[in-house]
């Protein structure tokens, strides 16, 4: 065990600043705090903005190893450990800063869906903050810092916890599991070109928008306890893909397509009509209906009574340039025929706007998030 | 970044069998999952044993990379990453296994301390598993193991999470931070001398409890909303020591004793007599208080309605042979005086007996935990 090795984690660091705000195509780190603020009375349009600029500068130090102003903290911000800030406006913020005919047209609740058991207490909330590190005590410490330097203006209605593997539990680029075992992230866009056609909100847009993004995220229960239950055939066949290698039913390689047109000797389809994989496929002529995922695991302490021995599941996050085009659609076929139904359940929801990236200059539009929004 | 490197966390396997449980002398993994179980009703000293075989069956395979019998997730056992799993009773379980007799005196309710705010939701359980792991999946995948193994016979009471630095964000051997910033567990035993003095009960006791060990755990909320309104010299005040370096304030390094006859130019004590590293050291001609700290931060969400900003504190953990002779004299000294206390309060406490180590074969004495205990 050589010094550079263990090191190398401690100095890791995500730029900040840039065209796009990171934590959204950067690699997923092992730590998730997802922070739910709603506004305080009293906040208005300058009051928004004074908080956007000071939790960006504070973000921008946090996220290089460096401290931030009015921290007595110093010790506790000397490993980023790949540690990035990404921050998202609900709906009411647009009412707030009184420009609701800015406001994107999909940034609102979304459509219900009939299998969907929302909880308020998992619900819509005026801010998002996206809180990522390969390090829990650099998450924690950069969640306190960003909660108490929001206080006058924001408090935490909710924390979403959730993790993946740890840094080097991994082989580099491999596809995250999630608890049921299942290889959970395959279909996502990878390439700069990807994102441009499936994330970034571009051309058409007003120039405060470019190199935006949409965030949703789902709070998703899922049930370990019957899915237990199950043989692995069973699981497999109600994913439609191999749970040792990811690859689908009709393939050997966790990235091969799928070929749902493939028949077993008894003539039926190898990969069900009903699976997971099926059912979220873009929809013949709209190859708009693909998104980016980066979905966290959580793991927390089973509710007072509840009947399942675990609380387990996702807080499902994902970026798309128009939520209703993008992932409605998809979500709409899940909800009504995924077999995965039988075991999991949407407890959470809610849809935010990301602001385009920050430079500490201001020469990429914005020096701290939404600058263009909120100044204009 | 080669691959050697990224693959080490990956295969890193604390052994499982030995004459002490592993988890307590090991080294501290950034991840825990403490789980306080409750018996259900019927069960009997057989239906103990049968746990007892099947858990520690279960948590040998799954610390060295193996599926446990009766898996269907192979897929999230190849990577154990240090993963231990330490199991300990309560005081009703020897009422439970009709061995009262057997019962070490200090299996009890610590005294009350004058500033306890103890919960009942955080309080005494009849078995406790401390599962850590430097990977959070793998940790997720032990615990929810072991949960369901055991449904018949133990139900979750609480799960307390916690963290400290992740794999390589830290130098090897550094002592671990608290969310106070503070170096946390400075004075530790280290030497195998040292723990046989500190920690592993031997000579003198009965041959089933060689070997063994106490842990207490004190759930302890930090309020980090008035903390962070001190400045660095009060907090180092408080503390008796260096925030920076961990020093004591009358020392360069981390490991220099404190001297606590030394004064400054008013003649004042350079370390307060209240200060925290005062209190804690062992009272004169009683080197005996000493004890092995292994605590964990935590950081959850704000408890609805609450006045504090976060939610953040320790899962203090700490083993020694007797802690009515070991802790309870610190605890009494801290809780007195502790300048400490102003910002800190104890929300929850237990105490387990922690079996001796196993064997496959059963050539330590035990091949599951406890088994003399059981079959006697």
């Amino acid at each position: 065990m050589t010094a550079a090795a263990d090191t190398r984690l401690y100095d890791a660091i995500v730029p900040f600043d840039g065209e796009r705000q990171a934590g959204i195509s950067t690699p997923a780190q092992a730590n998730l705090n997802l922070v739910g603020f709603n506004l305080v009375d009293g906040v208005d349009r300058g009051a928004v903005a004074r908080l956007m600029r000071s939790w960006s500068e504070d973000s921008r130090r946090l996220c290089t190893g460096e401290t931030p102003l009015g921290s007595l903290e110093p010790e506790l911000v000397v490993a980023p450990s790949n540690l990035t800030i990404t921050c998202g406006f609900g709906p009411r913020v647009f009412e707030v800063i009184d420009a609701v005919d800015k406001r994107p047209e999909w940034l609102q609740p979304l459509p219900e869906y009939k299998l969907d058991q929302l909880e308020d207490r998992w619900g819509q909330t005026d801010l998002v903050v996206q809180i990522c590190s390969d390090d829990p005590i650099m998450l924690a410490h950069a969640t306190r810092h960003l909660v108490r330097s929001g206080m006058d203006y924001a408090r935490v209605f909710w924390m979403q916890q959730g993790f993946l593997r740890a840094y080097g539990a991994h082989k580099p680029g491999e596809t995250p599991r999630n608890l049921f075992g299942q290889v959970d992230g395959t279909v996502n866009p990878r390439s700069e070109e990807e994102f441009n056609e499936q994330v970034w909100i571009a051309d058409g847009a007003p120039e405060w928008m470019q190199g935006s993004t949409s965030m949703v995220v789902r709070r998703i229960n899922m049930n370990m306890d019957t899915w237990e239950m199950l043989d692995r055939p069973s699981r497999e066949e109600a994913m439609g893909r191999k749970l040792d290698t990811g690859a689908p039913l009709t393939g050997e390689d966790e990235f091969d397509e799928p070929d749902f047109t493939a028949t077993d000797k008894f003539g039926l389809p190898v990969i069900d009509q009903q699976s997971h994989v099926f059912r979220a496929k873009p929809a013949e002529g709209h190859p708009e209906q693909r998104i980016k995922r980066r979905a966290y695991n959580y793991d927390i302490a089973p509710e007072p009574g509840s009947e399942q021995l675990s609380n387990s599941g996702l807080v499902f996050l994902c970026f798309q340039k128009d939520p209703l085009l993008q992932y409605d659609p998809i979500q709409k076929r899940l909800d009504e025929a995924d077999r995965l139904n039988e075991w999991i359940t949407h407890i959470g929801s809610a849809v935010y706007w990301i602001p385009p990236g920050t430079s500490e200059d201001g020469s990429t539009g914005d020096a701290y998030w939404a600058q263009r929004l909120l100044e204009a």
